[in-house]
């Protein structure tokens, strides 16, 4: 009888459930791990699953792997696993692609209309018992840019079209015949595009080429009337520069599931400006999304052991799943 | 020359628009008056304009009139104009059926992913400066059920099957051959409809039919973890006992742009529940609605003047216009 493969499972003290491991723990010796004890589990392991998505631990523990074939992300941006040596590495890289579209669609819109609607400003009123009339935005007929074209920026055009925006896509590539977004500008074409949206999403995988993209330059470039939404990365934006254009009024609002740094520091500015909505990194995080993140990499397991090729690998030089 | 009609501006200190007014002002005298000034302006008069929509005089003034044909209302909702005099007046009544429409539709959703995606408790968190993961809920595959099934009730009902929640309309008569609806049901289903839907919204006119159709026996028959959100009139909620339902937990929030009272007194406890969203009777009031309203009467106008059959005309007795 072969010798069954090792998984080392990642975890910040929530264990993954039981019942959707089930078929891995039939096939594989698991070692559960929190970060401390990462090195220390992954020589002689086959697979990591790194279900603490929010680590940045694999990197520093990478040396301590010895043939490892193929790490899973329960999340869908990899950048806090992609070092150099994970990129010059053969192992597989796999994330959790599907899991989180259609939730960061609702969620999208659901700011989208919080700030059309002035919601925000509502809650705070109530705080106060005051009952004050005000007038609010239409949201059919408005513009927005959704910057990455991968399934999260497919779903969240969805999303918007659904009540009457316009959706353009901003990609690598310009091209005027995708499926979901009609038009995708590329890097060129940006700037005027940032200029034409009342709406800009930030949608994209943080790499080299997206980190620091929502600068001071494309603040600039956007409306003044204009709201960021951003459901990517913390760091796709120059936080200084994004609260410096809001305090000046260069920018209208801004939507933030993610922040630079995260979690977002007690005396951090943004938190007081009137014309900012944060989250907790949670826009994609709907009731029962553990489970389904476990579930994906169960399924990528069987797929794993049975020799088929895997779901979701990451192209680790761009630092996404390509080919969307 | 055959002299000119005499219409009557009732309105609250804010006049409406004189561009907008033009196509009246060249056919008709102008009596503008604020509510003190209403029953001296009444005699001789041939139209009332009811710009000040959220007046209640206009009944007690009624006697003032003598031979007025025509009452235009710049609202959607007629109930505070529908006493019993003016009911039994052959004076044909109008509403703004229509200005209102697609921005309720879009408030409505907006509640709707407000709750789902707890942006109140984003807002309360944010004030803290507290950075706290939380799940989320999906709101496609929810199921909503639609009091009234006018126009706003059709166009909140669009709003929200174009992101994937199920709608069912309840009106006054039931069938299942609805074009927007589908299934609508009539009083006697709807304890059971009430029980079959994540969200309820309230968009029916103030009638005596609907007058405090929201009570505990409502409440009773809703799930605990539905949440009500009303975009018609304070009145068809019995609020004391919706408090009590939410207090108790037997209702899962409400999100209300219509109060009774009107305005909401400071010390009203709905204030300060934490479940609960109030905004103040605003939610189809879009940019320009001022001006759409006065477009609606002038459009009116033109057609009296020329003896066209008017727009909107309400069916005094239902208390609304019919035939949608």
């Amino acid at each position: 009888m072969p010798s069954q493969p090792v998984v080392v499972v990642l975890h910040d003290g929530r264990l993954p459930s039981t019942e959707e491991m089930a078929p891995v723990a039939e096939q594989a010796e698991l070692r559960y791990v929190d970060e401390a004890g990462l090195a220390d589990a992954l020589p002689g392991a086959d697979v990591l699953f790194a279900y603490h998505f929010l680590s940045r631990a694999v990197p520093d523990a990478w040396h301590a792997t010895d043939g490892l074939q193929w790490l899973h992300v329960a999340a869908a941006g990899v950048d806090r696993f992609l070092s150099p040596e994970v990129v010059a590495d053969p192992v597989v890289v796999t994330n959790s692609r599907g899991v989180f579209d259609a939730a960061i669609g609702e969620y999208v819109l659901g700011q989208v209309l919080a700030f059309a609607k002035d919601l925000p400003g509502a809650v705070r009123q109530q705080q106060q018992h005051e009952w004050q009339h005000r007038e609010s935005e239409r949201v059919a007929g408005t513009d927005a840019l959704v910057v990455g074209t991968g399934p999260i920026g497919r779903a969240i055009a969805g999303a918007l079209r659904a009540v009457g925006v316009s959706v353009r896509g901003a990609g690598r590539r310009a091209r005027t015949d995708d499926p979901d977004f009609g038009t995708v500008c590329g890097p060129d074409d940006l700037p005027a595009e940032l200029g034409a949206a009342d709406w800009v999403v930030a949608a994209a995988p943080l790499t080299e080429a997206t980190r620091g993209m929502f600068d001071a330059e494309a603040f600039a470039a956007m409306r003044p009337s204009a709201r960021l939404i951003n459901v990517g990365r913390g760091e796709l934006v120059r936080t200084d520069e994004l609260v410096a254009a809001l305090r000046d009024g260069r920018l209208a609002g801004a939507a933030l599931d993610v922040v630079d740094p995260e979690p977002l520091p007690t005396a951090h500015p943004l938190w007081d400006l009137p014309q900012v909505i944060i989250t907790a990194h949670r826009s994609g995080d709907v009731v029962g999304w553990r489970e389904e993140l476990v579930r994906v990499f169960a399924d990528n397991f069987v797929r794993w052991q049975g020799k088929q090729p895997l779901h979701n690998v990451v192209d680790k030089t761009l630092g996404y799943v390509p080919g969307s």
